[in-house]
C-alpha cells in the first residue's frame, strides 16, 4: 500500500483468468471440463484502458484453456498458458516495475506483492488479498475487472 | 427521486436484458457463449402490466443475442440489438418523458437519470443505482423485474 | 402461525418445483430452456417421510416441464403440470385440511395461507413467506426441502 | 474439538464429493443429471499434502458418478461409489483413528464425530458441522478443500 508510484511508467496489465474474469468455478460433465462462467461489465472496463496499457491474460488451467482462450480472444485480447510454478518468473520478465497484475490464488500472492501495482478481486484468497494494493468492490465475474480498470484509469491514466 | 410524475403518461417500459433479466453471467465453452441464466417470477411480473404499458427489451450483447432473443420471445415480447454507444439516443427517440427504463451498467446510468422513471436492480453497478428512482429489493434473475413491475403497477397503473 | 394442528390427519405433501426444489433459475441457449439447477440433501429428506405422507410435485413451467419431470421421477415421485391460475383449485381438491404445501411465488401465497401447514423456502417471495407456517433455514436447492421434511417429521410423524 | 491428537498417525484423508468438492448442486436436462460445478484452489490444496497422506474420494451419487469420477481422476485421485447407508462402515474399515474425513451432509455427521479429525465445509448442514473438529473458512467449491488441506498440513504434517 505504501509503494511509491511516482515516476513509474506502467506498460503492462497482466490478468489471471480463473477467479478474476470468471468466478473460478467450472462445469464438469462425464466428458470433462466443458463450461466456465464469465460475467458482465469486465469487457467494458478493459475497453476503457486498452489504448493506454498493454493487456494480456495468463492461465494455468490446461484442461479449460480452450474455453478461456475463446473468451479472451472474443474480447480482443491475448492469452498464454503459464503453469503455476512458472508464473512468478513469467511476470518478472515483463519487469515488475512496469506491470500491474491481477490474481486471486495462493500462487498469485508473491506476484501481487512484487509488481508495481497488485490487484485482487474481493473474493480472492486471503493469501492474495494480503499483499494487494487494490481490492475490488465486486466479486470476480460480477464486475471485479471493471473495478480494477476504473482504478487503473483514475490512478495511472487520467 | 424528486422527479415530478404528475401528468406524465407513461407509454414505454424498456428493459436491458443482461444483468436485468439475467444475473449478467454467461457460460462459455470452447465454442463461445452458449448459455445465460434467467430466473423465476419475472415473467409473472411482466404479465401483470403488459396490458397497460408497451414493453420492449434491448441488448448490446451481439454474441449472446440469439439466447436473449429466444428467452424474450418465449415470454411474448420483442427485443432489439442496440449497441452501448447508441443506447442513449435509441431510448431518447421514444421520448424520455414517456418512458420507464431498467438497466444495470455504466452505459445505463445516463438513461436512468433522464427517463421519467429509472429502475436499477439491487445488484446493479453503483453508477446505475446512483440515478435510479427505484432500486429493486431482489437481485437480477431473482425477481428484480417482478419487483419493478409491482412498483410500476402501484405507482402508474392502479 | 396460530393454526390448530390437533386432530389433523395430514395425507398430502404437495410441492412446487421451481424455487423449491431448484433455485428458480434456468439456463437458456438459443434453442430454449435446457437446464435447471437442483441441489443436495432434498432427496434424502423426502426419503425420510415418504412412507408416512403422500408426496406429489406440481409445476406451472410448460417449457421446462420435461426437465422437472425427469428429476422428480428420478427421485421416485410424481409430478403434474398445473397452470398458475388452476393451482389454487388443484390443491383445494386434495382438501386443504389434509395437505401440507410448499411454494415460493406470488401464486403460492393463498395456498400457503389456506392449507393445514404452509411452507416457504427462505428465499421465497415475501408474498409467500407472509402466510407460511414454516420458513426453511436454507435456500431452495441448498437444502430447503430437507429442512421442510425434518420439520414435518418432527411435527406430524414422530 | 477436545479430541487428543497426540501420537495419532494419520494415514487417510477421505472426502465426500458433492457439497465438498462441488457446491452440491447439479444441472439437469430432460436427459438427466449432466453437469456438476467444481471450483478453484482445491486441486492446489490436495497437491500440497498428497505426498504425506493417502487421499481418496467417496460418493453416494449413482446418477452423477461418472461426472465425479472424471473430475477426481483428472486431479489424479481415486473415487469409490459407496451408498449413504454403507458409508459409516466403509470409513470404519480404514480405522477411524487413522483417518481424516470431510463431509457435508446428515449421513456424514456420525463419521465426522468418530474419525480422528472431522472436517465440514462452511456451508455444510448444521448436523455435520456440529461434530466437526474443523470448519472451513470458505464454502465448498470456493476453496473449502484447500482450507482443509492447509489445516491438515499445519496440524499433522509440518
Amino acid at each position: 500500500m505504501g509503494k511509491s508510484l511516482q515516476n513509474i511508467k506502467l506498460k503492462h496489465f497482466i490478468l489471471d483468468v480463473d477467479g478474476v474474469l470468471t468466478d473460478g468455478k467450472f462445469l464438469y460433465s462425464s466428458e470433462g471440463k466443458i463450461y466456465k462462467t464469465f460475467g458482465p461489465h469486465d469487457s467494458d472496463g478493459l475497453k476503457l484502458i486498452c489504448a493506454h496499457i498493454q493487456i494480456e491474460f495468463i492461465s494455468a488451467d490446461k484442461r479449460g484453456f480452450l474455453i478461456s482462450k475463446k473468451r479472451v480472444e472474443d474480447m480482443g485480447f491475448k492469452i498464454k498458458l503459464v503453469s503455476e510454478n512458472n508464473r512468478y518468473n513469467y511476470v518478472k520478465e515483463y519487469g515488475f516495475k512496469n506491470t500491474i497484475y491481477m490474481g486471486d490464488g495462493i500462487y498469485d500472492a508473491d506476484i501481487i506483492r512484487d509488481v508495481a501495482f497488485g490487484i485482487a478481486p474481493k473474493n480472492a484468497r486471503e493469501e492474495a488479498k494480503k499483499y494487494a494494493d487494490f481490492i475490488t468492490e465486486n466479486n470476480s465475474s460480477e464486475g471485479a475487472v471493471l473495478d480494477a480498470c476504473l482504478e487503473i484509469k483514475k490512478k495511472f491514466i487520467n
